[in-house]
């Protein structure tokens, strides 16, 4: 059996300063991964291609990022019935304000699953969350992962309070 | 020669009520108007195929209405050089600010001529204003049309300062 | 094996007639459903004793709806490395763009899936498109449900056309 | 028989650096431009002249950018029945939403065409594919264009997918 | 000597039932008041003759009333001297966020004073504050309508207290 | 007779960087100009103060800048009946929402004049136009300055055509 | 020695059906209330005298509760170092986004505790936990009410249960 | 008899920036502080265990700072009938819009007594004047902290002035 993958798609290549973090921490969990600039409105044929290409290489979860009116990940969930994940990315509006809206007011019928602005390391996490539920090993991979974060976190904690009392 | 034709579609029939201003005014202007539901979302290919074959139906420009996360427009125009314009309509978000940033935003080389939320009245007519280009009956039709609106106006202000006066 | 399932939870029974349509689409789709009404705020310690218990009962993907500061997605998300899906609800403030920040600016770590404001059916749909990555039935009955989305569009667009028609 | 022209007008020179992407665009096209600083406020007389000789110097078409409460595409749209594209430049408010919904927002009956926040090479494209609804060799300029943005996506998809597998 | 006198315009006949909270205070305090209807986009030649005759009709303040795009208080402003206070009018938004900022952020050199959304009321007092500036007699009706306001809310204070009190 | 005056308040000297760009338009229209740093939560007492001693020193109108919960120009216009003009300024939001929310929305009764974000030279102005309208030769100044502003816009216009024109 | 008070103060009478949650949550604590209508810009004297009286009232902390530019609970603030406690009134917008930021976003040095939009509920209780802190009878009743909170959802979470399994 | 302290508690070390002031201000204020680095969401049962030892450590008041969708101060509300004080962070959003209504908008019955966005010396000073309520000698102190605030703006006046009356 092939390994599952997970693709890590955006609309410009600008976009990878912020995608990258979804690339890195879904290797940090030994997850596949395969990533496409492909946009939504400059390049549909590819993209639509690209989608109804997505079961033969073995991607179960697709994550599009991108800016302004934010349509490639609506525009995946159009084509495949698996799981979108959506990376609004402040990109004309400093507040990102209309890629998030653009990502995440999908009509009923055509979810995205829809992370914070910019919220890349949270795509990749989410998507190795899906893909865990059945597979155990990953699922321990990312329990472990949670737990050096709350490791980081009271490192945090003691370097504030050794910092304040030594004042 | 054909008479060119413009397109009007939406979303959801339930967008109906607001985009039916765009085909009234049109039909003032003696433009013919093919009406569709098309989603986006629910019937991409549907779409899809509907923009490859506008040219055989001598279509020049088409009005995309939609709500939410509203990429009707932004297929469209994604995928023919011909003039798309955009009607942001309010459906989730009363205020339509989903709608409208979904529609306008949209990224460079792609345009969407994008209009005010619920303006698909504005839509007819600037659909019509392009038609007009090199059509000087149409060119004459959409200013007494014009001209008619400023009556409009000048016999509200009458009535207003009659109402006034009498109290 | 026991069959997987998915909860649906929500802050106040309020939330009910919008949280209602992801248990019906979850019930389209022969998927089982728990519902519960758990606060992050009033009934803290009840919510986390419901997620630390998740796995004992099958449950493999949370929906939490939540309006106004919504952290009920957000808390649940905290106790488990489960798939969560928020959906912000409109309540406090009419665009509900209260909840829709509240659910979706998650910190990198913890990742929540969000649909659009009100989006539960949205949100059913997502969890069972997660269950389905290794449940080919049940992806095969998410694809026929798509198409009857898609068939439903079809039928609207012929009434509208006809409609106009007739006219 | 003269050619056709846009005119590229703006409320003040320091919106030039973001309008002037409409002038190249429309040079690339070889399309014939008339480049303008005309305010709605400061020189309102000059705007409606400008506006009033339009006919008679071959425009056919206008793109008005501005920002803060931007009334100028308004202002134009106001005195003439050709096409009027608005592009909100983000000033006063970092968002530019005072730009986007000044331009955006008109009544019933005056239709501005309206882009993106800055996005002057929107209009610069929208103006020529107005023209080029009656001009063969335009609309080939245009779709050769757009065919040259997509190969510029896809050697950028290369360039990433070969720097990250060289990691 | 004419007695100085107060415009109150307006963009629509649907934005009366606000504005005649302008022309009933004004009234009030025994100032003259013109009232039109007049649109900044569909007669602005009327509009501005109307802002040319201003000084002949002794009309020293304008206060001009829009929703939407809302450019009649700016175009008022950009013809005279005179002060020009714009009213904001939720029309196409309920919040009436577009109407506020198209009115408040004009750009440096012509000012619009602007009052709150549908502050119709304080548009009218405030044009009295103005005339107020050399007519003592004026001043004093304003002094005595503001007194006859503290009063209202002591008396609502007392209803309240007795009220709560025989609860 | 005593010249009549404007004054200049702020709520920390902090907006003076903004507010000073109202005391030079002011000082280039020869009026005298009395600027003072007034907090309306810091110093209450001393800014009530000084409004009650308003007419003893001539003052007719007050300009009153202040960012965030900006109270000061209603604070101002609670306790005078002579026009206060506010100018929202942005400090703890970069768009400056706080304040123009602050500033423009005051209740029925008790007007505040505002201007857009940071406007305070259309706050001098309109100072200015408000003292004008018993004042010729001042209304002369004011109609010469606006002038000057126009020729300005004429000579920008003669450069970018220059400019364009040279490419 | 005098029990401690709390004062619900509003703007206006309209506000009172808001304002009373906090009147009856702070009643079921068995808290003294004193009820006014006072305007920050109406009665701004009235208002400042009410505060200086306060501690002669024994009133420990007010609860100020307004709409639009809503100033009150900042002039409570600004002539008291007593903790004051701000409630936005959506009025003027029906998001109530303009009360909330005129009230929550104070300078630096004039502190008000701010709750949600409309959150006269939790004003009363967090009053009640601040007179609390040293009246430990009192700290008890906040406690069981809070119990009888946690009831109440476990009871909608039966409820809803029953209703679903009962379909 | 203990002396109370407040607990200054925040999401990430990233905050200390912004909440090192309602330390500074405790400091001056001669109250006892604790500081700590807890996250709502990557150690929530740290956060729980440090609510529930409060009392044991004589902490009467917590003040809570977070960006994005800042929970914290809700959890911690959730967990104690202490009073809580939340500081929203600009963090993902540059307005902090998302902080804010994830901090403010609190359901009825778990209040979060808000401040601005950043507002940590506010935060500091109002659980100082909660401390203060029962302790003569602290309200002495925050009063003399008020008048030293009141004398800055008095000598940022006088420097106003002097510099300007030397131009």
């Amino acid at each position: 059996m092939k390994k599952h993958k997970v693709a890590v798609i955006m609309g410009s290549d600008s976009d990878l300063k912020v995608m990258e973090k979804a690339v890195t921490v879904l290797g940090d969990l030994e997850i596949d991964v395969e990533v496409r600039v492909l946009s939504a409105h400059r390049t549909p044929a590819d993209t639509v291609a690209f989608v109804e290409g997505l079961e033969d290489r073995s991607i179960r979860v697709v994550i599009a990022g991108a800016g302004g009116a934010a349509h490639l990940a609506g525009v995946v969930a159009a084509h495949t019935t698996r799981p979108v994940i959506g990376v609004p990315i402040a990109s004309l509006m400093p507040t990102g304000m209309d890629a998030l809206l653009s990502t995440v007011q999908m009509p009923p019928g055509i979810p995205v699953a829809t992370v914070g602005v910019g919220g890349a390391k949270n795509a990749g996490l989410l998507a190795a969350q899906m893909l865990a539920l059945t597979d155990k090993d990953l699922h321990d991979r990312i329990k472990k992962h949670r737990a050096g974060q709350a490791d980081q976190v009271r490192a945090k904690d003691a370097a504030v309070q050794k910092k304040l009392s030594s004042q």
